[in-house]
């Protein structure tokens, strides 16, 4: 058996006092909370495409992670070296599922029927690394912006030839993706929006875009895959700007083509933070909406302008985001996917196990903040009595919509309304917060 | 008759030649253009609040101009003579239009009753003023953000009493509106936000803001108001978050409570930048999905992070805006509405005619450079062209919905699909566009 | 005695187990670490203008706090009243500094006679309370860009008399400031900037303001006062660009004038952010560059384009930037100042308890932190161990001046270099500082 | 003689009448202005980089130009290809200037001695080409980022054998310019900077970058080379953080390593706009300085947190950037260098035409934009005026040094100073501007 990762050992929960970097300080997969492990709260979900297809290039510079599973030049072969890795670690990481982009486990050929056989044949690797191993798929999809094809975009370019490539890839990624039992399927708009709007027809191409969401979940329906399908809203990058901006603009779009019961989000940090908005924001925005799928748990810079997905350190935030995800009832089919790479100069295999070992403390710490607030319901009752008044007559039959514009004119007048304000308490509530986090 | 501005001429239209600062280079009432005046075309209206109740104050500074209309003790007094000077300016700078918050124009009172009547003088005050200049009103509105006892909402308020208050002044101000023969009832959600996602329900205080919408839309039916409702989208401040963060947003919203054909959007253009869109997307996005109802045509700088309210200067955005909003037909009950406010620094009077001069040329030279655009159509046709594969059988059975996934998946392998991607010649058509501006 | 916080115990520090708001959690003033108390190292400061001067009003929106020292219509009663709420509440909240603006402890009268005159008569109450209370004075600093007279600046401004009115208020604060014994002085440039390049020479405002200081520096060693002159950088607000921009353009002009050993830099959390840098970034450069002086700590919103100034609630930030200046040596007349204010709805006076409260648990947490970190000594090493090979000959020598360009080149070649790159190790030092955050 | 624009005809000055999208409509190279031609004023260079090595890759997608200069499998021979096609582009676009990094125009090699070998033969071909079209180099540089040796920095590298490799490379580089008779020589801190602070020391990395630039400086003597130095500020990307962060702080670097006479700052208008500046400010910033060197010509995307290098179309923005220049004396050795590339889906060849002459043109107009505020002075005039009190005795003594802080305390007071504000005119000049731009 190939060893890639043969000088890291197996990665055990050794508590907080533990100076072992190969060790996990929080991460006790097994201990109980609120009824469920930790592993079944956080079900988190290491990417192919970071970890095993990137070799560490940027915009200015060349590839700087010389890994043994680039090197062989048959591209199957490379394929399969670098699953051969990829089950190595996620099982060495202990880490219980994984996800993946169609092109990364599969060359994508140069044909359609290339694609398909190469597809087939990498989806039945996987199928058997999967039992081999236990590692579970949380969700797949399909690459329909990588290619030069989709320069212009896949469902909504200008060409229908590329919209139907897309169709395809998406119609072999969904049916792999039953096949390997994965519990979402998601679609990223990577490169559905717009570069310039001097040569951009909006409803136009939104138009396309829906009926494309349309097919696929028709799709859904009619092979029994019993997953969730997702949107994964992103303002711009590559585009200039990407149709699914945000959470709110994503339902909009799905209530203007009659989705909202059939597709949710998965929401992205960074992704919410390049659209002008706290994380937090984007999936309280989404459990209000009832949308809420899944979370490609990551961090990005709040200095740089473009999607770093770097790895979750920061406690602080992820408590609330867990907090606000558990208040919601917890994820169902969805989990913390770690959208992450590695900085560039990061180069070492053990550089693999330090971001993955410290995004994994960082969220089952946060949880463990998160199910504290949850079980003391101090943060809970202080809201609800913020607007206990909403409980009384006048709210409940405005609500109930039992009054019109003219009748609460007339009340206001005729008790001569004069309403003093209550403060918001915010500071004590940002004490409260971090009388959990530093209990 | 007072004179709040002796000393300024009233502007006419002199042309591009002249060189007093005084007069109309490009803005020519009368001139016709595909079949409207400019006057009809634009729709230019000034505001009442930025021109005649600030001060000049800002968050580190106390108020600059000192003018005749702040000097009163009495406030009624103070009122009337405020509509003296708004009316004086209005008539000497030839603008057709007024737009106005309740109390702007009167003074808000210590109790409903108070209001109720100062409200209704001032009304009549306007009334008498608009008969006698044929000066007309855009907008009207409700201020239901300045008083303290808004300052966590007025809808979205965790007090119903407030909600009400908020409702009493909303009645009066549309009652006011269509006495004044306003052509749209404008809502901005000043403070329909939250400062802390910790102290905030956000399902609730949306479920709040749907019902205070549909009592609007109820009272404009039931008054025969003739009007557009609109929603002006602003993506924060004062408040942290505000839920009418940008157009896709707003469409959301109107879906969601079944408001979409009752309520547009009017579009700032400061609002957009700092919802992290272009101006131009806004407006393009609001005109693809149908909910263009007016602009706040104003400017802000790219390098502050807040609304700077300046006046426009850049035919090289209006220009664009402008083509936009012909091509979706023009202005319908909607127009340019000035929320611009002079630097804090410009003191004097005449500065408020330098302001609006330039922002008038502004916006009637960017109406020519639109109508060119429209009358020779290549920008159009280079766009449509683009699409012309969707006009072939495939794009017009897939949009047709007579394809599934599958069928896609299908007609790809069986055709040994390959599509090239064609150029988006993004710079040629920058090219045309500037060959427009600067012709 | 008058009680303005009657209801409001003295806080005293009863640990992290407390569930008493009005009580520390973390910071245990005479609680001792690397040789020094906690109320020594961190010197923490609560300012005058945030709790004492502003009414809760924002540019939307007028006064939201009732207060009693906001009532007396005399203005040097309502000073003094003020006074007493002040060391009130410093005493009460036992912080060891107060830091003020002239015009916030006293009226600024119609002349500059009157302005004299009450300041001086201000200053007498001060020096009593300072004596009565044992609080102490961190800084004292003049306001010159509230009044309408510096719209266009203070030392920046195109009238010279205008230049002068600063001059005399900043000679009056320097004065007031050694009186009081106060350990800085400050000099903010609020207004020293511009707001259009049109009207706007550069080279000579810069001249302005550079002989300005100058003159500051000269009246400093004239008066023998033994404080540190800080120079406080932020990047815009309220002008569009601040010529005290950031740590770097601020070290720029203090070379250019002849500066750089007679001002440091009093460096803002939340001016760091609206710059563009991380906070940690500007301490961190002032330190490199041998220039900082004392800080304001606060905390900005992320998501909004203006000064927020929020109290600070993380620890995640903070212990790394304490951890900064331990380095560097420590505060040495600075301090942490708290240029924090209120959100707009805590309009009750427990908040400010609320508030400061938080912000100096978090300040005492943040240090504990951090000086787990110096005592380990992990982190520097690591980062001494990534420069080593700098202390070998070829590097000793580069930087001893003894290598020409051409020397390294055939070097270079003769070595046949082809040095490889190392790991940065980025994810396993955020590990490790977490470890220190959350152990 | 190869042909790979054979379709394009060499482009001509049509007049701003003309609808052929191959030519000129505003440049008229040796058209008069102010005792110059235009080419002389605009001094306009094309780049190698983007339009001969840049394939159409973005993060998220592959390469998408299909040029023949990138086929042939021997690096030598496409090197030749290369600049075969680049001359002819350069010289059928009537291009004056054209700039280069070494390994834009030679194979980089695998050891130092092969670098230098291909790069002297690569030299040779340039110098040809060269003295065949008339085309001159504006600038030349080294490429010290793309290469994975420097991940950490070039000069700023923790490994002096790895700034020695890069001190190699700019030797070379600065001896090839002066052969090539470039009038400048360019250093872009790629990689100088930071990713995170965990793994900096700052003031360490701020020594290694300062002897580096002395000595490139002490060559620049001793080779006898007569162009200027510049730096080419960037505040981020790749890195996070980069030491030439904008002029202000490069000005504070060269000063505190004595270079301010002796390096001159080359500014790029994305470059400016991505650390928070306008391009304005950063122009007029260098001017005021006197370190202005040349300028990369390109325009950002407001929307977008990246550098995107889009092709200038502003005539509003680079009127008043030119003017700027012109009042400060125009460019001596520097020039307008386009440091742009296509818009990814532009694929073909003719796009590299429309694109630059969209570019050069929109300079050109500028240019005569321009000349007519600097020959009417009505701006100028304007701005003189504005600080017209500073030339009277207080002003004058003031900035002269005769007046101490006291001195101008006590003169406030006895004249009792209560100096009035004046109007800045804002407004007022912008619409002077508009009416230069749209005469």
């Amino acid at each position: 058996m190939s060893q890639h990762f043969e000088n890291i050992p197996a990665i055990k929960y050794e508590g907080k006092d533990s100076s072992n970097p190969f060790a996990f300080k929080h991460y006790d997969a097994n201990k109980m909370l609120m009824g469920k492990t930790m592993a079944e709260h956080l079900r988190m979900s290491a990417c192919y495409w970071h970890n095993f297809c990137w070799q560490g290039s940027d915009v200015f510079g060349a590839n700087t992670f010389d890994r043994a599973w680039y090197k062989p030049t048959n591209e199957m072969e490379a394929a399969k070296m670098k699953a051969d890795a990829a089950f190595e670690f996620f099982t060495k990481l202990g880490i219980p599922y994984y996800s993946f982009h169609d092109v990364d486990v599969s060359p994508e050929g140069r044909s359609v029927k290339e694609y398909i056989r190469n597809f087939s044949e990498m989806v039945d690797v996987l199928e058997a690394k999967q039992e081999e191993t236990g590692v579970k798929l949380l969700w797949g999809t399909a690459n329909a912006f990588s290619n030069p094809r989709y320069m212009s975009g896949a469902a909504s370019n200008p060409n229908p030839e590329i919209f139907t490539y897309a169709a395809a890839q998406v119609f072999h990624a969904m049916n792999a993706t039953k096949k390997l039992k994965g519990e979402n399927y998601v679609l990223w708009g990577g490169r559905e929006g717009y570069e310039t709007l001097l040569n951009t027809d909006l409803k136009r191409e939104r138009a396309q875009l829906g009926r494309f969401m349309q097919m696929v979940v028709e799709h859904k329906h009619k092979i029994g895959f019993t997953g969730t399908l997702l949107i994964e809203p992103k303002p711009a990058e590559p585009t200039k700007h990407q149709y699914d901006y945000d959470t709110a603009t994503v339902y909009g779009f799905l209530k203007e083509f009659g989705l909202e019961n059939e597709i949710k989000v998965n929401i992205e940090a960074n992704h919410a933070t390049l659209a002008g908005h706290s994380f937090h924001h984007e999936i309280a925005t989404a459990c209000s909406l009832g949308i809420l799928g899944s979370v490609d748990a990551n961090q990005g810079d709040e200095q740089l302008g473009w999607d770093t997905d770097q790895f979750p350190s920061s406690v602080e935030e992820y408590a609330l985001v867990t907090y606000e995800i558990l208040k919601a009832g917890g994820f169902k089919t969805g989990g913390y996917m770690f959208d992450t790479k590695l900085r560039r100069q990061s180069i070492d295999l053990e550089d693999m196990f330090h971001a993955h070992i410290g995004a994994m403390d960082t969220l089952a710490l946060s949880l463990e903040r998160a199910v504290q607030m949850i079980e003391d319901a101090t943060l809970a009752t202080l809201v609800e009595q913020r607007y206990a008044q909403w409980n009384d007559t006048l709210g409940l039959d405005i609500l109930a919509g039992k009054h019109s514009l003219q009748d609460l004119a007339e009340y206001a007048l005729r008790n001569n309304l004069n309403p003093t304000p209550t403060s918001g308490r915010q500071e004590r509530l940002e004490n409260i917060v971090n009388g959990y986090i530093y209990r």
